[in-house]
């Protein structure tokens, strides 16, 4: 599965802490965006979709979030609850988001701006596209029996 | 003074809450690097120096913090306390960050990685290169009445 969970340095000092994410250094692609969610209600789930090209690296810098992810071979939980770890997603990974704690502020950079035609937001079209012509035909066959 | 506060459009549903940077649209540079301050302890005052060519986009993406920024023409105060605000700092700005709330989250879009030779962190040395060739001027013919 296209999913890293990359330790960030921490720059800290009697002041306070600093985390710096920098192009070809510690992050592994063009950062084109920057988004992040917060002030998101309680119970919420979020995402539910995939990417066919983007790249992310996602990090919890404030509280805490519960990721639920699908490469097609079945789902993996992964917790982000420290601003030093990140989690990098590559493309065709199916995604869930809950368990935002009340003071979540979840920052998200990405390899391209916003493109509607880049997500897949119905789990079977994901699994056909990220399974290929192999489970097509596996599907096709076993629908003929 | 290069320093412009922009509001930046909230994306908000029965969810929660959602804001994207992006580059060419309402970031006006190439975003190279994204870091964060966080943990920062009582009192503390951070920043103090000024970048001769770097531009800066920062967040307080939670809580609160208060910048004093000086272009050389006298210092202006600008709080940031709204996750859907941006400040944006150009080059040759003095800025120091203080009244961080305990809970603060400060978020920097820049358009360069770091470079040490950027930072101005003599407030002598940055009037003198803000100033210019006329304030020297001045400065030389006062000194030799």
């Amino acid at each position: 599965m296209e999913i890293e969970r990359i330790p960030l340095q921490k720059h800290g000092d009697s002041r306070g802490m600093l985390v710096a994410l920098e192009q070809d250094r510690n992050v592994p692609f063009v950062i084109r965006r920057v988004y992040y969610l917060f002030a998101t209600h309680d119970g919420v789930h979020r995402g539910r979709h995939a990417h066919r090209h983007l790249n992310q690296l996602a990090v919890a810098v404030r509280g805490s979030v519960t990721f639920l992810l699908d490469d097609g071979t079945g789902p993996v939980r992964v917790v982000l609850d420290d601003p030093a770890y990140g989690l990098h997603l590559g493309s065709m990974v199916w995604r869930e988001l809950y368990d935002f704690s009340e003071d979540c502020v979840l920052m998200v950079l990405a390899d391209h701006v916003y493109d509607p035609a880049d997500y897949i937001t119905d789990y079977a079209v994901f699994l056909r596209e990220v399974r290929g012509p192999v489970y097509q035909e596996g599907l096709a066959a076993c629908q003929s029996l």
